[in-house]
């Protein structure tokens, strides 16, 4: 398969590459140092990055980002972030990518468990994340030519727990190479609609 | 209690109002017709109802709006109306709101069904409900003076039936009175957190 990875450069992004590339063709998307350029807050730069992919069987998303903030200190400002990248950056990724998806390929998209198991200052990600899922189980039952659509949600990662335990006290992180693993599930398996936990 | 009541022209707001009104104080917001006018995808008009509204104990929302289309026209242009009506219009209702509600008051916003049933067309509908659930979840737990919140999910309303039947297909409509009595419980009740599913 060829597949597209966007956020190949983090931390889970790396791992889906290096499970994914034994067997399949790769293309890395990111918003620096990768095969091609992309910010998924934009839908040009979106646009420019299928035209310069061409046709693909899987698009893999591991991007998106979204602030934390306490819902007092929340503000709209403040949460258009987590609109513009995580949800409306992920969501556009498959609206404006589906014709460059060959029949029978798939979407695998990101979401977290912030949004089963919150944290404090985690609304405006669980936010993101449960449109995210929603959109994923909605959208799946009428997407077109047999493309099928899934979404992975990670618990905090080992690899990013120095700086992340401070917000997630008394969750027990997974190795990044277990989200990997889901998200190889979605793209060579044949489900779609799911969430994928990997809590 | 005090309570506002965003969208109360509606079908399921008039309903609303109808339950509320016999032991309470209501204060009916709306685009239109209403005590006072907002326009909830406008930040700006929700601050001016709040400085117009004052100090109330309950706001319930039950306006916002997407657009239907299957996913293969869904547009991020068409995806915007679910982004800035349904999803962040009753989240900016909330952070915008937080001062103007009293100590132990409580926000009760609106998703529905189709997140979780989901029917053709209504990725983009289905979208705004799941962030608008994991909002809800998220920022239940960090809540200042005791405030809390919650989510109604309504199925297609009986009174609504013959316009929305050709998009519920095989489901079995609910009265509005039901999906009035859930806005009941979450402002008169103490729970915090839940969507209650009117299904």
């Amino acid at each position: 398969m060829r597949i597209l990875i966007v956020g190949a450069s983090g931390t889970i992004g790396k791992e889906i590459k290096k499970e994914l590339e034994k067997e399949h063709e790769i293309i890395c998307a990111g918003r620096n140092g990768a095969d091609v350029t992309v910010d998924i807050t934009s839908p040009d730069s979106i646009k420019k990055m299928y035209e310069q992919v061409g046709k693909i069987d899987a698009v893999v998303n591991a991007a998106g980002g979204a602030t934390f903030a306490s819902v007092s200190e929340l503000t709209p400002e403040l949460n258009e972030k987590g609109i513009e990248s995580k949800l409306k950056g992920q969501i556009n990724l498959v609206l404006l990518g589906l014709n460059n998806v060959n029949d029978n390929g798939s979407f695998t998209l990101t979401t977290g468990i912030m949004m089963d198991d919150p944290i404090p200052q985690g609304a405006s990600a669980a936010m993101a994340n449960g449109g995210v899922k929603s959109f994923v189980k909605a959208s799946s039952i009428e997407m077109p030519r047999g493309i099928r659509i899934n979404s992975v949600s990670p618990n905090a990662v080992e690899e990013s727990w120095e700086r992340l335990e401070p917000f997630f006290l008394g969750f027990e992180p997974v190795p990044a190479h277990r989200v990997a693993l889901a998200f190889k599930k979605s793209v060579c398996g044949a489900q779609t609609g799911q969430n994928y936990e990997v809590y």
